[in-house]
């Protein structure tokens, strides 16, 4: 009997060409996973994800769906999937849920961190260099997480997306936007500080997050105010936001359902899965 | 004119086959520190390093020394490295030191720190995987802690020994072993608990720090308790002690000096760092 579901996976991007299969003899995060599902469960179909992750970019709670023959109860799973995955790679929970669940039209929210260090003068960090990016210079974070606020809100955000992903609407709602700094615990007493700008939003554009933090560096070092970075807002011009920063430093936190499927999702049942199979 | 320079260092193990030198085609920490030394000061002589982690084995605060005719200033010398170092490894402090210095000779401890996780039935986690180990099963933290601080003092730690490099004298004091566990915060809010084995002594047994903590282990799971560890000490008994746990988990913290080399380190001047030179 068919059953649909729902995985939670973490990865570190490191290896991998993004979330979404390329081809060409890359190996994507949906790569390891369509083959482990396939040695654990038999061929899955309409297989989905909340968020297409590009190359390098990691997730604690990617959440994705797929309907399956295979017989493995749920609660067993994840389990059974870490068996056939690279290390890298991981199930961390699954449920089984109505056919009518699509993992990115029914989100209310998916959460992303951009996690940086180095702005107190302190050097190239191995042990963090694989997770946080790298600022080579003093930053202001109390300025950035000001105008981190301004973001909040239902807003255009032209000015926030690269070229490569046209959407016909660039209206999203931030729910949260923010930026904070904490003590890295890895392994733990290691001193450094680690900063990190949040944002939750009912969706992303291309290169989103990663341009919202290039352009709070620039208001940490200086260069912008929080009034100048509302005004891309109404604006829209990709020139006057900050640059894209590396995709190492990201990281998909996790992905928000609520019962119901999202109201703002402006998407029928008819309409799930089935568009977005790879198989 | 010929300095002396002490570097502190850091780096992720897991693409080398340890700090020393092996040759056979095999890249160690050493070779690169070396090869970047070459490239920014010139060969350097009587390179010696404070501990020889194991392959796999991560660095916060390795210290190295060597001699140079190099004229770049100490205070330089890190950003000078690092733009000849590959990103795993990096060094983070620099300054020049007397002669008679000598990274391990000298040394007054080390401090060693074991991460874990995955004991309240977390599953496999990428973001942690590489830098601490996976406990598959329910330990009992405080019983770990309780044991681990019998091992404080100096005895003869034999049964915490692997073979493979003969020792004299098996005798170190361990001034701090303890357990604990904290928060992983690396992308912030994972919500991971780590667990850490904290080591500082003046000296380590070849595989200690990773007996010490498979026998830890042993205890959490209730197959030990903190009278047989204690026992441990007088028996000398390796096969009495736990399996020794994968390097991955292990992290060199840090190494600390007095203004005056150290009366335990038992080591003339004159033994400094030609004993162990390298070129």
């Amino acid at each position: 009997m068919t059953r649909r579901l729902k995985i939670t996976v973490s990865y570190d991007g490191g290896a991998y060409c993004g979330f979404q299969r390329q081809g060409r003899g890359l190996t994507s995060v949906q790569d390891v996973l369509y083959r482990a599902i396939e040695a654990t469960l038999g061929p899955p179909a309409r297989f989905a994800a909340a968020g297409r992750t590009d190359s390098g970019v990691h997730a604690l709670g990617q959440v994705i769906a797929f309907d399956t023959e295979g017989t493995v109860p749920a609660e067993r799973v994840p389990l059974a999937l870490n068996a056939n995955l690279p290390g890298d790679v991981s199930a961390l929970a699954a449920e089984e849920v109505p056919f009518a669940f699509h993992p990115r039209f029914h989100a209310q929210s998916k959460t992303y961190a951009y996690t940086f260090y180095g702005w107190q003068g302190d050097v190239r960090q191995p042990l963090l260099a694989r997770h946080a990016y790298e600022v080579r210079r003093a930053i202001d974070l109390a300025a950035m997480d000001l105008a981190a606020r301004r973001l909040v809100g239902r807003h255009d955000f032209s000015a926030f997306q690269d070229v490569g992903r046209p959407v016909r609407d660039a209206a999203r709602t931030v729910f949260r936007c923010e930026v904070g700094s904490g003590q890295h615990c890895l392994p733990p007493w290691s001193g450094s500080r680690v900063g990190f700008v949040l944002v939750e939003a009912d969706g992303f554009l291309y290169h989103m997050v990663r341009i919202i933090a290039g352009t709070l560096f620039e208001v940490g070092r200086g260069r912008m105010d929080a009034d100048a970075v509302a005004a891309l807002l109404t604006s829209g011009a990709r020139r006057g936001a900050g640059p894209t920063v590396p995709a190492h430093g990201l990281c998909l936190l996790n992905v928000k359902y609520s019962s119901e499927p999202a109201p703002h999702a402006g998407i029928t049942a008819a309409e799930t899965l089935c568009c977005h199979a790879i198989d």
